[in-house]
């Protein structure tokens, strides 16, 4: 992965920060403009979110920060930037003249993302003399944990660009999202107009409260669409005739009064009042910074059930956590985890739950494996090491958002045995646990032990006899 | 929670078979009447899925599963009652004929729901007698999974239909959205049938294709839509402006062409074609079997998921657990945890991750504190009891889907120590793990040691010492 590499963002607010943060995070140099007074303190408020939440979307630790400035003009901001991300107010003459400004001052090579929701590329690149260098990235809210990006083009964008484009996007984390043909408000925010506006109807006329329609989403089909979205979820609807089967139907419901849509409510004082007041009643007692850490503690752990599925955006985590990980260093003892613990660890008492250091230490041998060459070639061949006994010793407590190290010796490596001695860590070297493991080296066929491949136990007994020595 | 109570299920089905799963696996019989000859077949595959996922969203386990009969009449099938589900296809004429024989045999005090998608309870009472008897209770797929039902009645409901329907609903584990005031379509399929309208433009127009498209929903907003829905989302991007800011930024796009759904497709033929064809490209790889099981597998893993941060769904759930929890019998050894291993445990070996060992051994400890007296009230007084050192032998591997159970002895219990040992079994009594866990009363205030309350030492002293005999 590409690391110290720098960005400019120009226009900070909740996109724009989002977009700092998640460079950062990911080991970037990141220069903003924003000529704001308060864009230092509101990035700083996305920033804090973000350093509290992306690490735990990983079992690995990030790369080391990069460094955050701020900068009284645009053209000193682009100084030495691969990328500039742009995220100033709505309006196309203010997009203009700043993306103007942009490509006045930027490197040769650097490409300039837009965090548009409305305008398509054709509209940004009007008058430019290097359109191709202008592209629609839009990315979606908490901009630091929302996979989606939509990287939308005109006519005059190259496939070089693009695949720039989508390369580095990846890099940090983004699922790219190509739209080949550009249309007003990209993909993803038509579906949510067509839905904000049938909810404005339902508001208006007195069918449902925010708080229904918040239910009565997120009790039925918003969990469907975390993983499988519109039409894979139909796809099933329609039984085992598929697709075709469930068109036709439902098709005929197209003529039906189901949707308000051919209508657009007029959004008068009245039912302003209306949406505002019953959104007070049903999310007020909460502050909006208590609302976001709950959405970002939601999506964090939702995030993680999908990444254990392998599935939907959780697939997605897992390559990028493949491209972000760090290569183990054959030191003695082993560094075998550095992560932070995630919100779903946690248990009534506050602290990690004991089965949580199990999983820790888990991964701890996992470390083991992969060094001495059992890795996922090895298992998926038929090979293993199963645990058979732990004893952890809970030494201190340990809470979410930590930062935690293992290290690891090989205190014995024979024959089908691998015994392991692994010690806990927090960011400022306390112990927080010990933990004693054996293991057993497993046909994954017969499921009962065997020797494991020659290569495999040379390089046990190799750790075993340095870290013996010096235990 | 009512067990051994008996549900009519007229129209078998996806849906139908669904509602048989949930009220079976809540320990309710079911007698079915579907004319289908498939009929018995098309349910045994609903509950077989409904059998291996639905248990996995509970920690404890379910009540002993109902009797299923087949019935070759309605006034047969619904004989002895509590609850009709009608969930028959969506002709009006047919759905009046079903129901006034089901009204003319069901007893006195049943209620009928509907699953209608489109029809408004006005509409299927119409000519009824006994009109208040008739509700839309109208479920979402799959629907032994998913909480949301939406509960619609008329003007000729009344207060206590209502309400007695809402209590059976969530007896069985559903989430009760109570719709004031009929519409067609309900709340839930107008944004359905709104986004689906807009995505049938999207493909004909070229946009993006089915594959994108679900992608556009499931790497962003359907993230968001499973844990806060619409309104709490916007709240969270209005800022702390709230609610009324982010209305005011975002209401003049209502006059933009963000939508097209001042209009709507012609789904003719080709456009069909176009779908289909896409969808095989996207999905066809995978059969309509294998689809249900990753779909299912995914929502279990996300609505445990925020069963772990107690919201949205999840706190729904938890709730629902409280109330199909077995009380604790006091025997020795005492029987600490009786559940079914969810799909989110296992690991890259294809069984429980040692991890999870751990947090089964620790569930069973709370078991064990609830019992002695040291439950959430004593937690949230500010004491509690921590691990500080547990041994754990493997002996057995444990699969997704295995029902298992924990017995536990109490071995030490004097002063501030708790010494359990505890023993895993397999539905056979197979010994899957053991584990010996040493436990420390603390105050969650200094977080130190500290003596337990005199009644919860009286009763660890108790149990240690029964059990202690039979060591």
């Amino acid at each position: 992965m590409q690391i110290q590499t720098t960005a400019a963002i120009i226009g900070g607010g909740v996109i724009g920060g989002g977009w700092a943060a998640r460079f950062l995070l990911m080991g970037w140099d990141v220069r903003v403009y924003d000529p704001d007074p308060e864009a230092e303190r509101k990035i700083g408020e996305v920033l804090a979110g973000a350093r509290r939440a992306l690490p735990m979307l990983y079992d690995v630790a990030l790369p080391p920060e990069g460094n955050l400035t701020f900068h009284d003009t645009i053209a000193d901001a682009v100084t030495g930037a691969t990328w500039v991300q742009e995220s100033v107010p709505e309006r196309l003459p203010l997009k203009h003249k700043v993306l103007a400004e942009i490509i006045a001052h930027a490197p040769a090579g650097a490409l300039v993302g837009s965090s548009t929701s409305g305008f398509k590329p054709s509209e940004l690149q009007e008058g430019s003399k290097t359109p191709d260098r202008i592209l629609v990235t839009h990315p979606f809210n908490p901009v630091y944990l929302l996979p989606l990006v939509e990287l939308v083009g005109s006519s005059k964008s190259s496939p070089e660009t693009f695949e720039k484009a989508q390369n580095l996007l990846t890099d940090i984390g983004f699922f790219p999202l190509r739209v080949e043909k550009e249309i007003d408000a990209h993909i993803a925010d038509r579906f949510l107009e067509a839905v904000w506006r049938e909810a404005l109807w339902l508001i208006k006329d007195g069918i449902a409260t925010t708080a229904q329609i918040d239910e009565a989403i997120r009790m039925g089909f918003g969990l469907r669409w975390a993983q499988m979205g519109l039409f894979e979820t139909y796809r099933i609807a329609g039984g085992e005739a598929g697709m075709r089967h469930f068109i036709e139907q439902f098709g005929p419901a197209l003529a039906w009064p189901w949707t308000k849509l051919m209508d657009v409510p007029d959004l008068d004082a009245a039912l302003i009042d209306k949406i505002a007041a019953q959104s007070d009643a049903q999310s007020g007692h909460l502050s909006i910074r208590e609302l976001e850490r709950l959405r970002d503690d939601n999506l964090v752990a939702l995030l993680r059930a999908l990444r254990q599925q392998g599935s939907a955006a959780g697939a997605h985590l897992n390559h990028h956590e493949k491209i972000i990980s760090q290569t183990l260093d054959n030191a003695s003892p082993l560094e075998t985890v550095a992560r932070t613990v995630p919100v779903d660890w946690t248990d009534y008492n506050g602290h990690m739950n004991e089965g949580r250091y199990g999983q820790v230490f888990s991964d701890a041998a996992d470390s083991v494996m992969r060094l001495v060459g059992a890795d996922q070639t090895y298992i998926d061949a038929g090979l293993s090491y199963f645990t058979v006994e732990t004893t952890i010793k809970y030494l201190a407590e340990t809470h979410a958002g930590a930062d935690i190290k293992v290290t690891t010796q090989v205190i014995e490596g024979a024959g089908k045995k691998l015994k392991l001695h692994h010690e806990m860590m927090g960011a400022d070297g306390t112990l927080h646990a010990t933990c004693t493991q054996m293991l057993i080296h497993v046909s994954l066929e017969t499921r009962r032990s065997c020797p494991p491949r020659a290569d495999v136990m040379e390089e046990v007994e190799r750790l075993a006899a340095t870290h013996g020595a010096k235990t």
